[in-house]
């Protein structure tokens, strides 16, 4: 199961709405076909959306009739602004579409129809490197977990995240493959429910044994000594390390905290946005309240009902222990062992 | 709307199962029919469970035979006995049993009728008692809130759980009647929602202004500033002061103590049972799985998998600032303070 195809110029998404229960692909040929498929959360999970987000620059460009390059980029402009404002607090989605228009501009002296084609290369590019890149993490990441871990996890940082095997979940399967007997405890994710229908499907799928459990239930289940760490996935890190992820991953790191657990972000160099300093400036997505309400097809709360439903928290750095990339494990400060990742990766 | 009714020797309750968006009774005749409802949490709340067992104690000697009160009494201890295995961990279900136990007792000399009526009468009694102990409660809990104050509840301590005003939302209520300009963050309380269902309900019709959130979002919401203090209910209170509640608490009064907020019980003195000493001694409820993968009408979750559903946790007692009863306010060291308001109470 590919959770992101790309066969004859058409995109197609595994349909994460509809997971566990059917497996069906969404084929996108227009990026505004993208576009709602990714506020629908049809794709979702940082890496993913960057990957998607690339591919979309391809359909957008595909039938373009652009006589020249002004006439392409800004066509592209337009993709970008499409694309970008799908969801504001995944960087890897923003990430990837800069990529896209460097490539553009790396490639101006050449004729269009060249441009495209260089385009489409960059974005399979993109998708497959992500893939490497989990395999890289998850190789890493793996050292840190020995043989008869329990291991908490939070959403889905998975293959149905990535372009590859995963963050959080990469870490884990390489665990796995090494032959350490490994055990995991999925938070389900409220409102939409990432833990239940895609990580203990994924889990479940690979043979690694997992019990689902409510977001409520983490703190008891630390307590009764069941876990011992947790690995999430990020969907933007700041300079100084600060977290933002899924909704309630930072209640988890303070339950980690107080429970004495080491508490593990793992994601890929293009998830670190080093332009901004903390995590004040990461912009969280606001969801709307049917999401809470009546996500599951039953209404649960009376009508009229004021919901609060933001779909990202930032985790203050100094509750995470280290975070794992493909190009080394960080630890704090994070100010500098971040930024010397990523002076690493240069070289 | 009352939450139990006793009309002419039957039990009506309302289903909690189908609120808010069907209002209908459910009537008992039967104290089997009793046990089924309170096993399908048809009636829950610890107090409600003490006041709907006295009950169910006089529809099982209604039609009884007994010619003395040695027959009388063993068809007591079988009433109770049945009663007394629906749900282990709220005490109050003990406690109220053990009150009517103690009625028959010391009517042992009268007559079977004249017994009966008396049992019929104590169990009046617990219910419109408990109407006054969530008065006193509220009173004395309303001291502990100011003008502006935003709280945070979890689970549902409302007039659905008790015969009265309810433990934990009796606080606000009575802080809201006396003019105190009050906001409440209701957690949904998963996997059966009494919180999104019940208690945004509760609030709403009562005109207090109450925002939903999933418990995930408890963390995040608490570090944006919008809280001032946390109170919940408590399904059974050791003599150290450790309290067993709604799974999720626990979480909840890590992450107030994280934040710098108060933690708060609200609670009648029948949830205290100083016969044991401490948390660990408190019987955990273990619910079935499909009430987390299929509860909101959908499969969520892939068939097979692994679930671990507590319905209960224990919160240590150094993370609760107080505990309001109904007798007075109780600090740290629970051990002596929750003592005294027992000696108060006998006084």
């Amino acid at each position: 199961m590919e959770t992101i195809k790309w066969e004859d110029g058409i995109l197609k998404l595994i349909d994460q709405t509809r997971l566990p229960m059917e497996s069906v692909y969404l084929s996108c040929s227009a990026p505004e076909e993208l576009a709602k498929a990714i506020k629908a959360l049809v794709v979702r999970g940082a890496p993913a959306l960057g990957v998607a987000a690339a591919y979309g620059v391809v359909l957008g460009l595909k039938n373009s009739r652009a006589k020249d390059y002004q006439e392409l980029e800004s066509e592209l402009n337009e993709v970008i602004d499409l694309l970008a404002f799908t969801r504001p607090t995944a960087v890897n989605l923003f990430w990837a579409l800069n990529r896209m228009k460097q490539t553009l501009e790396r490639h101006k002296h050449e004729d269009v129809e060249q441009i495209k084609r260089s385009l489409e290369e960059e974005a399979i590019h993109i998708h497959y490197d992500d893939k490497r890149r989990c395999q890289k993490m998850g190789e890493l990441g793996a050292g840190l977990i020995r043989d008869g871990d329990t291991i908490l996890t939070h959403c889905n940082a998975g293959a149905l995240a990535t372009g590859g095997m995963g963050t959080a979940l990469g870490v884990i399967y390489v665990a796995h493959q090494q032959g350490k007997r490994v055990k995991v405890f999925a938070d389900e994710t409220r409102p939409l429910l990432q833990g239940a229908r895609l990580t203990a499907w994924e889990l479940q799928e690979t043979g690694i044994e997992v019990t689902l459990i409510c977001d409520n239930m983490a703190a008891q289940v630390m307590k009764e000594g069941k876990i011992n760490l947790v690995i999430t996935g990020a969907d933007r890190i700041a300079a100084n390390g600060d977290t933002a992820n899924k909704i309630g991953t930072y209640g988890v790191a303070i339950l980690a905290k107080e429970h004495g657990l080491p508490f593990y972000v793992a994601a890929p160099l293009s998830t670190i946005d080093l332009e901004i300093k903390d995590g004040a400036q990461i912009p969280i997505e606001e969801r709307c309240s049917e999401e809470v309400t009546e996500g599951f097809g039953k209404r649960i709360a009376p009508y009229g009902v004021k919901v609060y439903s933001p779909a990202f928290d930032v985790t203050p750095a100094r509750y995470i222990t280290a975070i794992i990339t493909e190009e080394g494990i960080a630890r704090p400060p994070y100010q500098e062992s971040l930024a010397r990742l990523f002076k690493e990766e240069k070289e």
